[in-house]
């Protein structure tokens, strides 16, 4: 585009006002998509189309021939066709020879094909330059304007002048092109719209495992055992009590993970003495997923938030509290102030709330548009200064809230611990490990060890 | 730009130094602000103003010369100066043949005029190369480089190259241009600025409108019907008793019928047979303004949570909670634990906050910035599965909730139903039909339907 | 880029499958991992070191030769090195002249020497085109595709065309060039990425002072107070009594703050009769950090909700009911529903949710990527008519939840007034104020002032 506008003006400035012709094979949703987004910014269009017929889902202004005279028009082809039908586009090799083929299909399913689209496009034309693109666009999307998915077109092919045409068409229909490089990225880009959330697949699945563990445990203790003993029916606690010890345990355990492969990336790198090996492959995913993990751990501590302020509204708490106070009335004795329930009550819900304030504070500096807006030394601030305070924070409301019963025989049910104490083995590692790497004989080895990887010193030529 | 810096790159190292001076008409505070950003970019800029004394608010470094010698400094000018006195550039016509003229003024009216004023502009001046752009930049955003609002501008033109260097120049200055096509665009680019949330129109003036019935209605059941029969005053459920009886029927209906007319689409595809049939107009704009609903709808259930969860501080309530224990009391009556009841409050308390996390899920990935980082089958996934996930809870929370008095002749006061009753009719009209439509014998149809939309096939040539 | 590309695609068909060779000084962190990213989009690399044998780290398909042989491979160089050893690249002159040398380097201090790094190198080797880039961005996201940090590249340099490259390459690689003008401003680009959230500092220190202040006003009054005159001990307040009182005075008197400079403004305004002449240094700096004052108050009025939510389940609110009931039983005195009471509290209950509601609303449209998303009459909307809103609700929440202890003598403990006073005089003031500029003899004159700079007559020639 830039080229031509940029030749023509030069030469012709009459003519300046044109576009180059595009040609698009295939009259199905895509190709009309697009057709009718590329006409709105001025490209004439040509349809190449077996049925020459104009039908009256044609955008306006296009023109539809076959496809060997379609070709001929433009130096541009979009292959709007599905790959089943690539076959005949073998008889029109020379009058593709030397032309930019679009491919922009998808498959149904990830690594359908052994090569990928537009490979399998460039072996049936070797002459034509093939690029890969628009394929994370859905029709739907163009056509409507209403762009909320992806603005992102990946554009991935083996010629660059070919690459950059279609890369400034891109940028003209008002989105983002983004290299990925040469054409055997295409079947990345083309598994891309067809994933589901990879990086949320471990966090999800490790807390689902998590939650089913802790579910069961908590109905043996909670539900079966005043069955068993006391013959109490407490099977409601199914809805509330126990979806709310599991909700703040899973959150803390998770958010332990989060710092959990960031000090066995010290510990490694200390034992090494150097940051030049890779991390073995485990660490290095987990610490892919960090933010997944981070964020999975705030949805449990937001359902864990909202649980905990139900708790005076429900009707077994309303009871219970009746109860409590028509039998201090019927034994006419009456509780003073205890301070020290008051402290310990108060201390470890303001505990909670200034950690899950600052969770959700770390929650939305994740937001893209958010962390777009910082630089790396901010970025780093809040989510690791930030996100040490509130693991503190939250570790803390934990420990208060439930220290006293560690000593009690009693919450020692069929000699299981209570539920919540496997929620502080995670991060308090964490802190403590965390805690041994701020002292100076072992901070100053490792930031040494660091800043050939944060600044780029390590002039090692 | 590209253009200039190119040719002169080849020809004369020398000058490469230069970007090509840009002249600007008017002095207002738009053409300083554009013009101190110019320079600041490294574009020479000279003003065409009538008195041509440089006063100590014209940016450094820029010129002020008459119109006419300014327009001959430069290939390109910013007309800064309002409709109403662009008659006097039927004067320069000569000098500004060729030019390419930039409009960037607004009016103040939406359809202010017959013709946008860049088509004015283009009949006033028939041979400059009129380009649309920057109108719906600020002035004092442009200044303080705060352009907190769009960053995007929008061009349109009918001469291709003369776009492209305005674009180029958007560019530079940090702003990203959205190509909207010939001059005739320009009506609506002038119009948008004086948009004022217009997909929002629809959602809230229908919610306002139900609002007000609700409130009648809750104002003659709760209110009125106490005071005529029993003298009670309960004139403060005002308050919050009757907004919290509101807000969470409007936040399902408004749900509901975020999900209607996608069930009516599909209606309407398996009776037509075909999805290349447009929708009839009042759907098109319905499902245009699905996320806007359902955004109104969140807002309406996060008041409602908030209005909920302050239950247990309101006044009343805890005169209620005393007066009912001291009734018990001095009745010697202690009520044992109600199981069914501890089931129900607790059920439809869970029910109610997994709903409203889920829906809360569904409005931050709604942000434009979370909805940019999914590909169409995540965003597809996370919008219907989640989305009618959301749907099922909150109708389960409100049918559990309220269930107990579907028979109870007392609670339909006057012969009138319980208001949240209402709440249920769309939510599970909608949950019924796609229960129904999930079925295979209508489920394949409508899939094959689809299909031909959903990817291009249809290869109907 | 562009260009290269044209001049190639017009001469020489064959070799357009080329980008133009890159040479990058040295090879660590960042060098390497600019070498791998570049590599990744097309362009042949060189390094350019010391010792020329090839480590495992450098990038496949990149080549390491001496600095005086990379350097004539390629047209751009990246210096991938510290400042310190800029002095070798003094001996290169020769060879560097004409090339485009791009500086990569940060500073570990703000303004740690005289001159900024580029304009050093740039006297070093006066006859290269110096630009400065890339400084913002890591190694680490570079290397890792994950960009969620700032996708913005801050370029600026004397060479118009240089600078064009570099934004060409920038864009290749997938991010977001941003002109900043000539080489002056790499002082400011080698700032930036040492900032520390800048514009937060203000309205945080200013925080941080009011919340000390209030802290022991209020441990004076609750705690001190009591425990001098009745003995009594209530110093678990500390956890959440206390700071439950300070958040929403800090909220509001923040949120006054916020909209105080504006009101300001119109009085300045209105008695000079003229926009044009510049605000006050202090008032200019206040208005800039507006929105982060409101996010302040809005973090503030977050923590407020949930401490307030938290009451019910506080062991030492818990207790006081039951106190409370305990006593009425035993003195057999039944309290009747106080009306007033009750229309009391439920008020200021809802107008804080209300109030909430609006806050949390304001704060979502402050977002990058929704404030991108509307027009500034939108923007304008929400910020202004929506923010006034929200100051009104929450003063009027505050008002009728104290109003009754403006004239009871026992509020006023050791003659100090209750502390929530001090909250309502800056918006009290701020509503008072604007209230008086609503007028017509006030609003027509100061509206007609700013139309000058809001559209952009003044056609002050």
């Amino acid at each position: 585009m830039n080229k031509n506008s940029t030749n023509i003006m030069a030469l012709a400035p009459k003519s300046s006002n044109k576009r180059d012709t595009v040609c698009i094979f295939g009259t199905g949703d895509f190709g009309r998509a697009l057709g009718h987004k590329l006409i709105q910014s001025g490209y004439p269009v040509v349809f190449g189309s077996r049925s020459t017929q104009t039908s009256s889902l044609i955008p306006k202004g296009a023109e539809v021939m076959s496809h060997a005279e379609a070709a001929q028009k433009a130096a541009i082809i979009f292959i709007a066709i599905q790959r089943q039908h690539y076959n005949f586009l073998t008889s029109l090799a020379e009058i593709l020879h030397g032309k930019v083929l679009v491919d922009i299909s998808n498959n149904s399913k990830i690594n359908e094909y052994p090569e990928s689209n537009a490979e399998y496009l460039a072996q049936l034309v070797p002459g034509a330059k093939v690029v890969k693109a628009f394929n994370t666009v859905s029709a739907w999307a163009l056509q409507s304007g209403t762009l909320d998915a992806s603005r992102q077109v990946f554009v991935c092919g083996d010629d660059m002048a070919a690459k950059q045409l279609v890369m400034d068409i891109v940028r003209i229909l008002g989105l983002t092109p983004l290299d990925q490089g040469s054409l055997l990225a295409a079947r990345e880009i083309e598994n891309y719209p067809l994933q589901l959330f990879p990086m949320w697949k471990f966090p999800i699945l490790l807390s689902l495992g998590l939650t089913t563990f802790f579910f069961f445990y908590c109905l043996a203790l909670d539900v079966i055992y005043p069955y068993v003993y006391q013959k109490k029916d407490f099977s409601f606690f199914i809805a509330i009590t126990i979806p709310n010890k599991i909700c703040p345990i899973l959150a803390l355990i998770l958010l332990g993970l989060v710092y959990l492969p960031g000090v066995l990336a010290a510990i490694i790198q200390l034992y090494r003495g150097t940051k030049y090996r890779r991390f073995p492959d485990w660490l290095d995913k987990w610490m892919l997923c960090r933010k997944q993990l981070g964020l999975v751990a705030l949805a449990f501590a937001s359902v864990h938030v909202l649980y905990t302020l139900v708790i005076p509204i429900r009707s077994y708490v309303r009871w219970r509290t009746s109860d409590r106070i028509i039998s201090q009335i019927q034994n006419n004795r009456t509780e003073p102030l205890n301070t020290t329930n008051a402290w310990l009550s108060d201390s470890y819900l303001a505990l909670g709330i200034l950690g899950f304030f600052l969770f959700v504070l770390l929650g939305i500096t994740s937001l893209p548009s958010v962390s777009n807006n910082v630089n790396w030394r901010e970025f780093r601030f809040v989510q690791s200064k930030l996100g040490y305070l509130t693991l503190i924070l939250c570790t803390a409301h934990t420990l208060v809230y439930g220290g006293k019963w560690f000593l009690v025989p009693s919450s020692y049910k069929w000699y299981l611990p209570p539920v919540y104490m496997f929620s502080l083995i995670i991060p308090c590692s964490v802190l403590v490990v965390k805690f041994v790497l701020i002292f100076p004989c072992l901070d100053k080895p490792l930031t040494r060890i660091r800043q050939g990887w944060e600044r780029n010193p390590q002039y090692s030529e």
